[in-house]
């Protein structure tokens, strides 16, 4: 549609006929609709240059602040340039971590001779990167405490609280013992924390053969399975962007604060640590006596009895990291609305890579990348989106959330009263089966889009109808500190969606994640990456093109009414209401009914109504929209991590991968079972009450009414 | 004006001849504009309903919580019911103090007998509110600790910080004492504070001759001042808002801390303390031996020679009050805006009294119902205003600042995406003299408006004229906590005004603020509060009429420039850079040129102007206008007063009513000064930061545009 006004005061002082004509006088300079442009979209699909796109970006390893990762900079920035939407380079000097040094080696017992491990991934025959492979960073954990530890090694299954409760209430001992743990299930910053809590002085993380298609025998190149060299590296940083610049921009002459009062603070680990391979971890296991180890805690079918220790294997291992502030890149490409230039619909991917990257992220900038081709085919067919659309190629995911993090840390007031929605996709592909998470306004508008875009697995049914059929719950939430969204979703408050096809896959973070893996495991056809380029492009062309955002608040009462059940479920017969929460949803979802109702009622104003909606009519309601869910932020934000500001969604204290509904209930609730004094239930109400009032604010918003 | 929007394309489908008709056509329906109605608004000027409406507000006492206070609740509503503007009632649920029992007495000497203090205002021969007087409370400290205390007297001076510090340096013993101070200087709460900080048992506060006219042995009903007996009774809490509910609204059944809680975290007094009158004020003083005071501790011409003590003179004071949960009720009614409904401009006045109130508030009560009543003449006429007029009659504002922050906090998020500009009117006139404060954008419009606004002590000249040639500085800040403007600049971050003839008065806060002092003193007829009314009612007229927000940054570019000055000269050769301050002062004003040329190239877009504005690309820059002001807060707020948002406006740490610039960079040099350590003065540079950053957010917001 193209204009927008007072058709009514026309039709007041022209005769009905003249504004008859002046309508279809009208109509004939108008362009295509959008939604015929939608469909446009979806018809420009391509597997083609999904595919030349991942190879382009995945020839070299390229971590961040890495002359090999301004080189895939380069690479987007020419194909955003070369379809006219170019974008501009939006620099941060963050703190990077890279490792100097890292020697391991085990003492079997005190008879045996020393085993010292080369900590290399192996490069296997006729590796089409073996050329490059230097080129991989030695394994390490990101802002890894540099220093030396030796000591005997204790299993601790996972590594989670409950594992190490578990060995505390077993009598196994951890202080002043190096933890050996398998990676996999909670985010590995946390693993390490839980290590360095209980007195550890280093920790060592291995994926477990459980955990890697169990002991076939088999790996990639012949199976998508780690080889038993690969290691996964990773941040085992637990805050969120530059650690140095909590909440704020890291701008060159910025304020910084020491690696030391980062560390005091316990975002970052004090103790050393290394990631290990499934050999290595496998043979440190195998020096571990004491008692057996719990039936769930074993390797599965074919593996060893694996035992809690602690020894009498010792571990000596020795870290040294290089805490840099290095320069990283932002690419920032806006598309702008015609008539609502002012509201921000974001679709952001990362492009930096542990190692090569062909599943992550890059699978996510190919995809990314066609969205963008296809936005530009549509500008030169006359499309114009309402309202703006930004396009964000984030670097630095892999050490933390950090170019996302500082680039909204940098823009918070203006996204805060300006974004529409944030669309993430991380990595897109790592095998079959869609995989969505977001913020609930945005369920519907998801299952929408999924009906409109054809499953790449089986060509007689939409995307949705494989989803549904496959994915529970349908859509996770986004709570989470496991891609770019958080900043978006847990700092600011802006609706978001997260999505991918496959939820995890046996290469991560190992030098192993390339293009060849892709080719022949991960999307062999690249269909699945043009599914996820037309999933993510049309429902970021929903959310700019449609009049009325397309946000559903009945979907989030419901969620937030389910989330209050199972916390009241759990705390049954605990001196702990939640009535002020029920109350507060109940108002929340009869203001979600009235919006509905007034939408309906502004849509249908008469069979002229595109031209005779008063714009700021559409604006208050779109606003209310908008603004509802940067209600639940509150500005002191969780006890004890203040930079998280949203009180119905954030990550679990104990998981940053987890997303957890009310989390400061949570952690009070944590609190209560640690004191194991009933006094604290008073901070678990309190929490209540905290909640309850921000789910307050936020109807007040939806409704648009003041007390 | 009345259409907005695609003129552009009529012209582009129909002949320049049918479109010059057309806009002949649309002329002739519209209405006059809006400011021929802000001439009607002037004319409509009249003293006899100020004077009426002060008579009725004004007949008895009516402190928050009384019966007395629900019927001038009644008498406003019926006001505005009468003139079509029907307001609701807000009621909060809110801890109030009354005072139970007081007694004090001194035994002057060892030898002499003890005097006991009758502590009441005396009625003079003819007072008109005899009958009622009974009514007035017993002076009191609402919120002061109830309990009773003995020690010999201190003379404290003013009570401030430095009079304690000289004490100190004099070897002055200020611990187990009770200390005298004279009110005036410094908020009476904060003199509490600083009395508990040092020790003391309790604290009298008194009205010294000095600051009364003198001794000339004339005061009221013959004089304008405080007659012997009179006392100054008032809150001496140092939090905002609702005590037990620090940061939320005290809606029924909410969450409250308690009062041990409050005292606790030092912004309710842990000693007890009293107001008495000059004359017992001056009795104890003369029982004060020990070192003479200072020079300008002294009590002016014909006064005895005051002595620091401590004793011989010994107190005994019993307090005893009443904390309770009391309802009050906020007034609200609103005056829909037409164009842009989801815009407020706020005006507010609070109807609480300590006893009659005929200055504070009451005399602003009756000019905010002569400008509602002036608004229903216009509607009738056929204005409506471009954006909503909202008229807020707060409650408790005596108690401190209750009603309108319960209210504020309520609605929170709503104010803050929502909310153009706060305009307070605490007392309208005790005198002559026009004085104003606000925040910087807002003074270009004022000193316009006042320029159309006659001066009421002087008819041949403008009210602007007068201002101008006796105020220096012409306008004040507004980062005191003096009025109901607190929450909504302080908390929110709302651009806001504060108005008053003449600033201050003798009778302040004694039960001689009646109906016969404003006629015999404070504005015998009335014409001040018609001044008044014209001033407040066209501030507001021009904020919700103006198609482009009457909003001046430049201004605000030179306060900050002007304040950053002051700092570094006192800071000069101090470890602190204040260049990043200075830069993002550099970008700010760089802004806020960019935002004034767009808005006056987007005004003189043609002669058809008014026809071809986009009205959303009006909103834009008026959205980047008022959201500015919101960017000056920082979620975090002020360190150990995190209540307070705004970094760079906020009431000093030692005296609510007084505004700094920076109060965060003002608190950590304060810390530098008690430490005399250097090492803080890293905490000075890092609040610098923090004020750099958030002004660097509002440079963004004004510019509109992302990094």
């Amino acid at each position: 549609m193209k204009g927008r006004s007072p058709f009514s005061l026309l039709q007041k002082s022209v005769p009905a006929a003249a504004a008859l004509l002046l309508f279809f006088l009208l109509l004939t300079v108008s362009p295509p609709s959008n939604s015929s442009y939608h469909s446009l979209f979806l018809s420009l699909s391509s597997n083609d240059t999904a595919a030349q796109h991942l190879q382009a970006l995945t020839r070299r390893p390229h971590v961040a602040g890495t002359d090999a990762n301004s080189v895939v900079a380069a690479y987007i920035l020419s194909i955003l340039s070369a379809a006219s939407i170019p974008a501009r380079i939006v620099p941060y000097h963050v703190l990077l971590s890279y490792p100097l040094h890292r020697s391991l080696s085990l003492l079997p017992n005190v008879s045996a001779p020393v085993v010292s491990f080369d900590l290399s991934q192996e490069i296997y025959p006729g590796d089409p990167f073996a050329e490059v492979a230097a080129e991989v960073l030695p394994t390490f954990h990101a802002y890894a405490r540099s220093g030396t530890a030796t000591g005997r090694v204790v299993y601790t299954n996972y590594g989670r609280v409950e594992d190490f409760a578990k060995l505390r209430a077993m009598g196994v001992e951890v202080a002043g013992n190096v933890v050996l743990a398998r990676s996999g299930l909670v985010y590995r910053g946390d693993i390490v924390r839980n290590a360095q809590i209980a007195g550890a002085v280093a920790a060592i993380l291995y994926v477990d053969a459980k955990d890697n298609g169990g002991r076939t025998g088999k790996w990639f190149p012949e199976a998508r399975w780690l080889p038993p060299s690969g290691v996964e590296v990773g941040s085992v940083y637990r805050g969120a962007g530059d650690p140095t610049t909590p909440g704020w921009a890291s701008v060159s002459e910025c304020e910084r604060v020491s690696v030391d009062e980062v560390v005091a603070s316990g975002v970052m680990p004090a103790i050393p640590s290394l990631p290990v391979s499934p050999r290595d971890g496998e043979a440190i296991l195998g020096t571990i006596g004491g008692q057996v180890a719990p039936e769930d805690w074993q390797g599965g079918t074919g593996a060893p009895v694996y035992h809690l220790g602690p020894g009498p294997g010792l571990l000596n291992l020795t870290y040294l990291g290089n805490e840099t502030v290095m320069m990283i890149q932002n690419l920032i490409a806006v598309i702008e609305g015609k008539e609502e230039p002012d509201r921000y619909v974001l679709v952001g991917n990362h492009y930096d890579a542990w190692t090569f990257g062909a599943v992550d992220p890059n699978s996510g900038t190919a995809a990314f990348l066609e969205v963008a081709q296809r936005f530009a085919k549509m500008q030169k067919e006359g499309w114009k989106p309402r309202r703006t659309i930004i396009l964000c190629s984030w670097d630095a995911e892999e050490h933390h959330l950090i170019g996302s993090t500082e680039w909204v840390e940098d823009n918070r007031e203006m996204l805060a009263s300006r974004a529409v929605a944030y669309l993430n996709m991380d990595y897109a592909v790592s095998g079959r089966g869609f995989h969505a998470s977001s913020t609930p306004q945005l369920d519907e508008l998801l299952k929408e889009a999924a009906k409109m875009v054809q499953d790449p697995d089986n060509s007689s049914q939409t995307l949705y109808e494989s989803w549904a059929s496959t994915d529970s719950p349908l859509i996770r939430r986004l709570g989470g500190g496991g891609s770019d969204y958080a900043a978006f979703v847990q700092h600011v408050g802006v609706p978001s969606v997260d999505m991918r096809f496959a939820r995890d896959y046996p290469v991560y973070h190992s030098m192993y994640d390339d293009f060849l893996w892709m080719q022949k495991f991960g999307d062999p056809l690249f269909h699945r990456h043009v599914a996820a380029a037309n999933i993510l492009g049309l429902v970021a062309l929903k959310l700019a093109d449609e009049e009325f955002l397309p946000f559903d608040y009945i979907s989030y009462a419901n969620e937030l009414q389910k989330s209050t059940k199972v916390l009241e479920n759990e705390l049954l017969g605990k001196p702990v209401s939640f009535a002020p929460l029920q109350e507060s949803i109940e108002k929340f979802r009869r203001a979600a009914s009235k919006v509905d109702s007034q939408r309906k009622e502004l849509e249908s104003k008469d069979l002229l109504s595109k031209w005779k909606k008063d714009p700021l009519k559409v604006r208050e309601l779109n606003d209310r929209l908008m603004m509802t869910e940067r209600a639940f932020t509150n500005r002191e934000g969780l006890f004890g991590r203040p930079w998280f500001k949203h009180l119905v969604y954030g990550p679990s204290n104990h998981n940053v991968y987890l997303s957890r509904a009310f989390p400061s209930i949570d952690d009070a609730i944590e609190g209560v079972e640690v004191s194991k004094g009933l006094g604290s239930w008073k901070l678990v109400q309190r929490e209540a009450w905290r909640v309850a009032r921000v789910i307050t604010q936020a109807s007040r918003v939806l409704n648009g009414e003041l007390t």
